[in-house]
């Protein structure tokens, strides 16, 4: 892994504009500033494009997708796409209602992706079936043994999962759960860091998709380790929110700020000696 | 009061979806889950029902209403109520103007709604007059005296004119403020939890909803009893965040993290060795 | 300075009505509550006009600006102004999007704002050019020494053009920065406070909006000395935010929650005693 992904982020200050949800965005910009980001966040037909061109990279959320914004959206991800920047998408809640599969696999198959980042229900929703040996298909069928979570026991099949969407998308795919895998189309990195208590506040997602952006804007030459750094980066500050609630007795309000305190002060040397990934 | 309606919460994990306002729509998705449930925030006329329909309840919130959200709520309300789901609704700011005060009246028609949460002005401005019998009517006068706080002096008063809403609207009403009341057309819980600082954060009536939905769904057989327990659980943690504001010397920003703390640490124990209800 | 202006504020809690952005909304409202105001955020266009006439304030920000709002702002600041209330405009991201310096300068033009607040880009993007001798204009050229800073070099320059730029507008000019400059076109006071964690955190600027309003509409006599107030308070809050953090080694989430526990212990002898102001 490359030494000094967090010094780069933090020299450049990386620019990004998210066009993300109105639940988690504060906690989103705060976390976007904690990680040595800057963030914009504009939403407005007229002016995203504007926006999206003084920027470095772009973040696409669907947590509150609604009519008005799916179209700045894709006005944002195409001018981006023209200007060469990183674009992010979470595809929010896909799977859950008609209208956010449906703007999933629109601006999936409009916009060339830089990372795909969601939760193995929402990859699984956006990229169609999948079948024991781990490739995509059309069909509505799903497994459920392997619908709610990365296990030790089908860890294969979701890496050979993650590797063939990766292949079809060209993007990186960051599915995150209790085990985290970033794939290209090549390799995964599966990644061991987090605690359970980030699945107790809201947004842990939704701040991972802008920590990526940044991530990526500052290691442009190595998209796939800078991803699984900022996932990495982001379940560790996981940890030592925890330690630090544990050590307090106190919960879920002091995690959350215990969280973005623990990015505001990571640093390489942190990062490194924290992560826990392998790669197959 | 039963003795497990905390477990059942935190056992059954009731998913809520919110149609609320983006001021304290984070905090709001950040109690819920302390509280033991689980959040979905979505507003798109293209999607609630959809989004509704994979829920177990449904919170409407007026807090900054537009016209593109009505629309969604009327759909999203009418498709929970064909699937029997619970329904609590705040009509935030109702009184302050005639576009909150009529889309109130309206939902409060259209909808069955499970419960009607607001402070004494809002409750008062969708039933219209109230007269010195605690009976509703339909004219424009209100005597000042009990305009803005049930007080132990009118507190038969505003007893029967919480059972009288009750009464005819067919919903649980939680009428909240220093003295909080949960009434049917029966019986009233008169709770006196609860701290003035609550009143100096936003948010703390938008987090109760969401609490208010998330009791109900998994105390179905006790709507009464559950939605009492709901409002005497915030009071008692705004009553453990101000001791510990106090004993830390510090302030409001403070308080707001300790009563989310507070919630994610509840149990049935706490509950019930900490709630001050009285039933008439 | 006025010795009671803090007093003055939490006694009178000044009702405001902000339409501002979704990213910041909860720490303006809770910030606002801290500092002794009370805050009702609302933009529907169906009720801007019903909510400004309750109120006794108006802050129209254009942080997260979209179509459906434009109008909202227009409508309430027009009804502000026919009811004499003070309007304090902030064009964030002036200069980023024509659609936001647009918007800006409509509403400027249109409005007669009792303070705008920005940073010197926005300030500037709004106000035209800015030649060496600190007068106004109307091209496109702009010195990059004195762009992104106020410093103690151009510090002359930049309070004749605070002052010209307020002459021009009627409106008392808050620039603020590392040094912050707030003007009307006789005086600056320029004001020393704060730290540089104030800028890695999301919604500074957003909630000195709120404060400036409730400060001045608590101090109407006395409009520029109320607005100087206002920033040197957040200010000083951010000054004893940055020691909580550095006495618990904590970071950028701390450091959020010590600003608005600041504020809301905020009294004017601790602000009397910690700002540094001098006039010019």
């Amino acid at each position: 892994m490359e030494k000094q992904i967090v010094k780069k982020v933090r020299d450049s200050v990386p620019l990004i504009h998210c066009i993300t949800n109105y639940v988690t965005v504060l906690d989103v910009a705060n976390m976007l500033l904690a990680a040595g980001g800057s963030p914009i966040m504009a939403d407005g037909l007229h002016e995203v494009e504007d926006i999206t061109s003084i920027c470095r990279g772009l973040v696409i959320n669907l947590g509150t997708l609604n009519e008005r914004t799916v179209d700045s959206m894709a006005a944002a991800g195409s001018r981006a796409a023209k200007l060469g920047h990183p674009i992010v998408l979470d595809p929010v809640g896909a799977g859950a209602s008609k209208f956010r599969t449906d703007t999933s696999r629109r601006l999936v198959s409009e916009l060339p992706c830089t990372v795909i980042r969601g939760n193995v229900s929402e990859i699984k929703a956006i990229a169609g079936d999948v079948g024991s040996d781990g490739q995509s298909g059309n069909t509505q069928g799903v497994d459920a043994d392997w619908r709610d979570a990365v296990t030790e026991e089908n860890l294969d099949q979701m890496c050979r999962f993650v590797k063939s969407y990766s292949k079809r998308t060209h993007a990186v795919i960051a599915m995150t759960g209790a085990i985290d895998l970033v794939a290209d189309d090549q390799r995964v990195f599966i990644i061991r860091n987090g605690h359970p208590m980030m699945a107790k506040i809201t947004g842990t997602g939704c701040m991972l998709d802008a920590v990526l952006a940044a991530y990526i804007c500052a290691n442009p030459d190595n998209v796939l380790e800078a991803a699984a750094a900022a996932v990495a980066a982001e379940g560790l500050c996981g940890e030592l929110a925890y330690a630090n609630v544990k050590a307090e007795g106190s919960g879920l309000g002091s995690f959350r700020m215990h969280l973005i305190d623990g990015m505001s002060k990571l640093d390489d040397d942190r990062l490194l000696g924290g992560m826990r990934i392998e790669i197959r």
